[in-house]
């Protein structure tokens, strides 16, 4: 049992109590829960960067053994304390218990992902291109290349996923397993469960042997320590997972720096979803009640909720419509995260339905952190005319556009910016005959599904949780999957280095048995 | 034999003559060159995005074969003009008719690297997570995801090397072969050299019976061309080699797009190298005189020139000096790339000499286009102190910095903002001895090397050729080498897909013989 303290964690240190006070709140209840916790101060903040910096050169030269000690020792911390998660994890979030347990096995599995991710050392993608003193007019040198990590990272933990996406989410488990430190900034609405894993980390990489500034947690409320964390020089890469304003507002402070930095901001999505006729005739009840359950899963608080529904008019169109009505209608308010949250929902709801050739099915959404499903309706026209229909409104609401024709849809389609996923409901056939759509689709998603509903996003090698701006700040990379570690690391190349000088995955004879680019060859020789 | 025009090439349409009109100038005789070229105006940098835009689709989809083809055609469409380019290329730009000759074969290769590369295919890093419907407490679902191009890049020529890094360069060869349409903008100091390669591409893609917007060549005096390029929303990424200044600028302007894009701006680098007493003791003339080779190597207009020069204080680094300067004082005075370049090398050396604690040891670099070598010689206290002498004077000129001992040249390295490159010469047990010194420069450069000097950059698969900020925009991309290829690409996750939908690469059976990644396990299955 981790007693809270509700101080920062420098590396192995407590912060002070010197900062602002603040605490979360109970949504459910609007309780104020105990304890109260302190933001860092700038003097936190940059003992948190330098201890990081200190810190760097050993950890980026640990083995992938090392790496994955630590991160299977944070698993195992993390299932030791589940009782304890998977009481305040409610409390600061209004999601069940249920929710709390199935995340924390979520984030082991993560953690253990890319344990045997570093572990098995592929991904440094070791190339060695032989020498030949002989060649003509240049002799040509010894080189070989491997990724290696970047620098201290920043994560910034998600409000709606307390374990997943923050203090030992992927992003944290991505940068340790490169071998770069971590200071995690703390969401300031689950600040109780942010202790609670950051406690289990610092204790790991203490019992592993290592630097203390391998980690640190940092408790800020607003938005004062999370850009001082940006701004620092030590600092080489940002990983966010929110809002659209909040993941800008930190792309723009990074850009801005002496020395840029990379920023990987997953910020939402609209997730379109395409009903083609073949489709939506043969199984209209099953995809509005399969919609009303993605749609509503989590109170809707799911970056790949599915926000905007795309078929082409028609009889069965209508009955989607009816039953996926009667559906939402059916589902008990949920409790919204958090009060913010829930305002920015019920407000969001409220614009989109006084819009000009906006049909509001279901728009009482309640008040409060309380909040009920919504169901917008209108035409393909008005979705293309009005670029504030684009905007996400975070919840349990979808927009169904009817569209009159086939190139009425794509033109829909076309409106669309960036996305972490599309789904399409068709028949191979169709979809066969209308190559565009999916070609439009593809430009504009990370992650394409046929069939199916988009929440629910696999941890594996071939996941993409990312997509063209402003999905995310960079669609070059992914949020989930073992891909992601390379947001955290950079190729670096070795000419005629002595063989002892040379880090070990590049060494002749292969000690680590990795997969390697031997003069454009794979090969684990 | 081609006869220049002097306009754009707008797809496979000649752009009109309503722009203004500029000149090349031959930098060693002060000569107008003909023809007039003309700028293009802002319908004519519209249509080639839209046409690009309209070419994307097809183009994206078409098969390395294809793009194989494509590239191999330009080789030997330039290889037909040799004696053209070996003409225009050296009045353009006061570089010798054998380094013409020398940088065609190198285009051409690079070309060839990437066309295998295309053929081949393995670079889409495909990865298939295979389904288990059965799986608890939910079905996994099937996963396969791939790297796809980007969509339309541009390229801005590169002034120091009109055919490796310009109209057909790498980054060209990178961006076709990933299947992204390429539109580049000319640089304006060589608009006859472009037109002469731009000509043969356009004719390639005629030939191999791809859309015309697969390629554009867009001329433009000043920043207005390039930016109203950048700024264009169909653009998705761009590549960039030249100054600070100008990759800065592009930088800011991508960040600033409603949809910001990468770009990908090599600007230079210092190119520090470090001698240990165990080298420069026993290699002193050695390394004296392949120091003023590396230098004044096509007067100093490589990215790549050592300009910074890092050693501890000793009876040998003072003799080193005086072969150095001797070395470089025999050196006849070069002909700058053009009159600007020219000015700034003389303006810069003016003001690196008029620093405090500076020993000019050569500064009269004479004046116009012609340019005599400079040697500068300071000590670590200086250096450390003056963030102006840290700043790049692009010419055949170079600043040794005097350590007085080991601590003081890790803060001289310290120092150092990010590099290309960083050259080591020490013996194996010196820098056994002194990891920091390694993992300092490791941690601020894209390639390392052992002993030798740092011009001359292998075009392989191991190659680095960029390195953290300011050295590039992106120090987790190389501009030289197949890694080069996913700067234009990103990744795709289809889920669930019907096997008749998947891109080839993706699909079971493994048509075109990739390495995968199936399950975590990589195979040619």
């Amino acid at each position: 049992m981790i007693e809270l303290q509700g101080r920062s964690l420098i590396g192995a240190q407590t912060g002070t109590a010197s900062g602002a006070e603040f605490h979360a709140l109970n949504p459910a209840t609007g309780e104020r829960l105990q304890p109260a916790f302190r933001c860092a101060t700038q003097q936190e903040v940059d003992a948190a960067a330098n201890l990081a910096e200190q810190a760097f050169s050993s950890f980026a030269s640990s083995s992938g053994q090392t790496r994955a000690a630590l991160l299977r020792r944070i698993a195992t911390g993390l299932e030791g304390i589940a009782d304890q998660l998977a009481e305040r994890m409610p409390q600061e979030t209004g999601l069940p218990e249920a929710r709390a347990r199935g995340e924390l096995g979520r984030t082991c599995l993560q953690l253990r992902l890319f344990a045997d991710l570093a572990e098995q050392g592929h991904w440094v993608d070791a190339r060695i291109d032989r020498a030949d003193p002989q060649r003509q007019p240049l002799p040509k040198p010894d080189l070989r290349s491997m990724w290696q990590p970047l620098g201290p990272v920043v994560v910034f933990g998600a409000s709606n996923f307390p374990l997943a996406f923050s203090v030992a989410g992927g992003d944290t488990a991505a940068a340790l397993a490169a071998g770069c430190p971590v200071i995690v900034k703390a969401h300031s609405a689950h600040p109780g469960v942010s202790e609670l894993v950051g406690r289990v980390v610092q204790a790991a990489v203490q019992a592993e042997g290592l630097p203390e500034g391998v980690f640190s947690l940092i408790f800020g409320d607003g938005s004062t320590v999370g850009s001082a964390l940006v701004k620092h020089p030590h600092v080489k890469a940002v990983g966010f997972t929110g809002s659209y304003s909040g993941g800008k507002a930190l792309m723009d402070i990074a850009a801005a720096r002496p020395q840029p930095i990379p920023v990987y901001a997953e910020m939402g999505s609209l997730n379109p979803m395409v009903m083609l006729p073949g489709a939506l005739d043969t199984q209209t009840e099953a995809l509005a009640k399969g919609l009303a359950a993605s749609v509503t899963m989590g109170t809707g608080q799911f970056c790949t909720c599915p926000s905007v529904i795309l078929a082409i008019d028609s009889p069965a169109l209508d009955r989607f419509l009816t039953t996926l009505e009667a559906a939402l209608s059916d589902i008990q308010p949920g409790v919204m995260l958090n009060p913010g949250i829930a305002r920015a929902y019920h407000a969001g709801i409220r614009i989109q339905g006084a819009q000009q050739g906006i049909d509001a099915r279901l728009s009482e959404t309640g008040e409060g952190c309380k909040a009920r499903p919504a169901l917008m309706v209108t035409d393909a026209a008005h979705w293309c005319g009005q670029p504030l229909l684009r905007d996400e409104v975070f919840g349990p609401s979808t927009l169904v556009i009817r569209c009159p024709d086939q190139a009425s849809l794509l033109d829909a389609v076309s409106a669309l910016e960036g996305q972490l996923t599309a789904t399409l409901h068709a028949t191979e056939s169709e979809l066969a005959n209308w190559p565009e759509l999916v070609q439009s689709l593809r430009r504009k998603s990370g992650r394409l599904l046929f069939g199916g509903f988009p929440t629910g996003v696999e941890v594996s090698h071939a996941m993409v949780h990312g997509g063209p701006f402003p999905a995310s700040s960079d669609g070059r990379s992914t949020s989930v999957g073992t891909m992601a570690i390379h947001r955290f690391a950079r190729p670096v190349c070795y000419q005629n280095f002595p063989a002892a000088l040379l880090p070990t995955a590049l060494q002749d004879g292969n000690p680590l048995k990795l997969w390697r680019l031997i003069d454009g060859q794979l090969s684990q020789q």
